[in-house]
Formats: C-alpha cells, structure tokens, sequence
C-alpha cells in the first residue's frame, strides 16, 4: 500500500518508521530540517502536501491546531482514506459533516507518547501493544474503517471502535485530568520539590507536556466534567472511603 | 565501623547491599524467609535483635508502624547511635523525648522507593543521587548527627538537615497527596482505564502503594493542609491562572 504521512513529529515519524519496511511510505512535513532527518532515518520523503496525497490512505499526524486545515487542503484532490491520528476529535468531526463529497475520513487515536516530542525521539516500540481508538466519523465508510483497524494492528496496537462522545469524554479522563493534576502538584510542592523522591517526581512528569498540547487538552470538551468526578473521587479517598 | 540493620526489606536491604563492601554488616529480619534469602545474597544475619545491636550504628528500617517499638526495644541495651529510615518522624520525635538517658537516635529519610517491596527488589542503585532528608531528634549528639550524614554520602545520597515539622509537612506533599490524587485518579477514571495510554498509567502507579504504607501516609501530619494546598492549585490551573 502507498501511504502518505503528514506531520513526522513524535507520532507521525513513529507510525512511518514502523511502517516504511511493509508499504511505500512518502513523509511530508512543513519543516524542511525535519525532512532532512526523516531522509537520515531512511525514510522518503516529499517537498510538498500534494505529493503526500498520491496515496491508498494519507495519515494526518500534525499538531492538533494544524489537523482540520490539513483534512481541509487534502478534501476533494487525493481518493486516499485521510485518517487523523490527532488527541482530539470534535473539531474532526465537525468537518467531516461539512466536507466535500467523496471525501474519506477516520480517526485513530493511538494512546501513546511521551513528553518528548519531535522526530528524533520517534520510536515504534512507543506504539506496540497501546490501545488505538478507532472514531468513525460522517464521512466513515467500510473501507475507512478497514484501513484504520488494519493500520492499529500492524503498528502493534488494539484497536476499539468508538464514537466522537466517548472518546472525548475518556481523554478528558485519561489525559487532560492527569496533566491538570501533574501541573496543579508540580505548583503546590515548588517549595519542597528539590526533596523529592521518585513518588513525586513521577506525578508531576507530565508537567513537561509541550504548551500548545497541553492548553489544547486542558481547553478540551468535557474537562470540566471530568475535573468535578476526580475532585468527588478525592474527597471519598481523603475521608478514607 | 560495625552496622547493624533491622528489617531487611526493600530500603533497608538496598543500605545492606550497598553498605557491605565497605563495613561488617549485620542484618536481622523477624521473618526467616528475609533472612534466608539476604544470606544468599550475600549478606551476614543474625536471628535475634540483640545481636544486631552489638554495633557502632543500628539502622531501624522496619515497617513504619515497627519503628518505635524497634527503638523502644533497643534503647538501653547498645551504644550505637540509632538511625531510623521511616518515611514520618513525628512518632519518633516523641519516643526520643522520653528515651532513657545515653541513648541517641537521629532521623534519616531516603526519598527513594518503588511500589515493589521487599529484599528481593532492594538495590542500591535505588539510593544513589537522592535526597536524604537528616531529621535531628531530642537525642540526636554531634556523633549521631556525623553517621547519619556519612552514611547519606556512602549511599550515594545527598543529605539535608531539616527540622520534624518540615519533614512532615514535605512529606505531606510529596508521598501523600501524590498517593491521594493517583488513588483517586484511577477510581475516576476506572471505565476508561482500558484504553489509556502512558500519561494516566504513570499518573496512577502509586495506586500500587502497599496498602498498609499506603494508609499510614494518607493518616500523617499535615496532610489536610497539603490536600488543600494541591486543590487551590488545581483551581489556579482549570481557570488557566
């Protein structure tokens, strides 16, 4: 198969490294000294997003900010399933509704990385055996849906189908709760921070989350909601319940 | 010098293990299994207390609750300076209050652990490059205060004197909130725990806290302050402050 890949940060370079050795992969990126590294790292890379959507699927992997404008400029000139591997996906969906006709789309999320980022720390050990959630959106048909399950699984992941409602409320859980509470901890225990064991230090890793991801996840549906269950969830463990 | 260690589990056997090369090591466990097993690695035991209080310095590194009847039980029968490792002073503030006259005891705390227990994961490696918080007591002379800093920098550890109340109250923060908020994060998020990636399950490890370390941290010092500190400053981080 011949995949196009869009983004090769830590996500997108890891999916094209674990990939390239079984399909004709063409990496593109808007930063030019990231596809020199990508050339480096032995995979193939184009100069511009055009070339990328001469494909059987495209995979989106840019920061979030960037990923409807990328469906946006892909929508009516590739037949290539666009799946969009990105943290988040009301705004995906949104466009699905809305876009061109004939247009493929399907989201993967697969739930893995590290708060290193970028292409030199992209690993396809970092994918293997992590859950990928697959979110089927408007413009989901069976083949989308085929290739996004088959891509799950070759990466090494568990795919599981869900919709747009439940994967945002499960990431406002499983990401934005932990960062939020990671920054809330790194705040509270400045002051004794230079004391810390490993407990502590672990607790507050994600504290190093890039910015602009970390203010997409905490500004993202249903944080509030899932801020007020972990609040409720702490005072139980605080009256010993 | 002549050490003898009581309670050989995970702190106290990475201090043997780390220590033999370079002292006459004594190790004394309550359960012959521990001891048996510190044998084969390489270590000297004894099988009653007594004999582990023939020494130059005694490390008490028993389970929490163990701790001042461990004092308790040595006091008056060695002049071996007492260095207790447990991870909350306040008790052992007051049993030296009342200790019978010579005796010295000084506080020393490895911030170093894991959620794994025991002899068979003790290593020294665990201890290397950490704080070692040095906590005096009512009975700590020159000469406690001199062991328990040396026997910081022999393990690797970088000590810093601090009074019971600071102790107490950074612990309070950096092993009991931590403890809290990773208890209360994975019963938040108990539905969505199977298709969570690295973040949440780094943020819910010390979930895994042995349950009877983990209660008496929940119970210490100044943990409502420490709780209500980390709320205020998971407020500040929802309202993007």
């Amino acid at each position: 198969m011949r995949i196009g890949i869009v983004g090769l940060g830590l996500i997108g370079g890891s999916i094209a490294l674990a990939l390239r050795h079984a399909h004709d992969i063409l990496g593109f990126d808007t930063d030019a000294p990231t596809r020199a590294l990508a050339e480096e790292r032995g995979l193939e890379t184009v100069d511009r997003l055009d070339a990328a959507l001469r494909a059987d699927a495209v995979i989106v992997a840019t920061p979030l900010a960037a990923v409807v404008p990328t469906l946006e400029a892909a929508a009516g000139r590739t037949d290539a399933v666009l799946v969009e591997v990105g943290s988040l996906k009301s705004a995906v969906a949104a466009f699905a509704e809305r876009a061109p006709g004939g247009v493929r789309i399907v989201g993967l999320h697969p739930m893995a990385g590290s708060t290193a980022t970028g292409l030199a720390a992209a690993d396809p050990a970092l994918l293997r055996g992590r859950p990928f959630l697959v979110v089927p959106t408007a413009r989901s048909d069976e083949r989308a849906m085929a290739v996004a399950g088959d891509l799950a699984r070759e990466l090494g992941g568990e795919p599981t189908v869900c919709s747009v409602e439940w994967h945002d409320r499960a990431i406002a859980m499983l990401s934005a709760v932990p960062l939020a509470v990671a920054l809330a901890l790194a705040r509270a225990g400045e002051d004794v921070a230079h004391v810390a064991g490993p407990g502590f230090e672990g607790a507050t890793r994600l504290a190093a989350t890039p910015p602009a991801l970390a203010e997409a996840l905490l500004d993202g549906p249903r944080v509030k909601d899932a801020l007020a269950r972990f609040r409720a969830a702490l005072d139980e463990v605080e009256r010993g319940r």
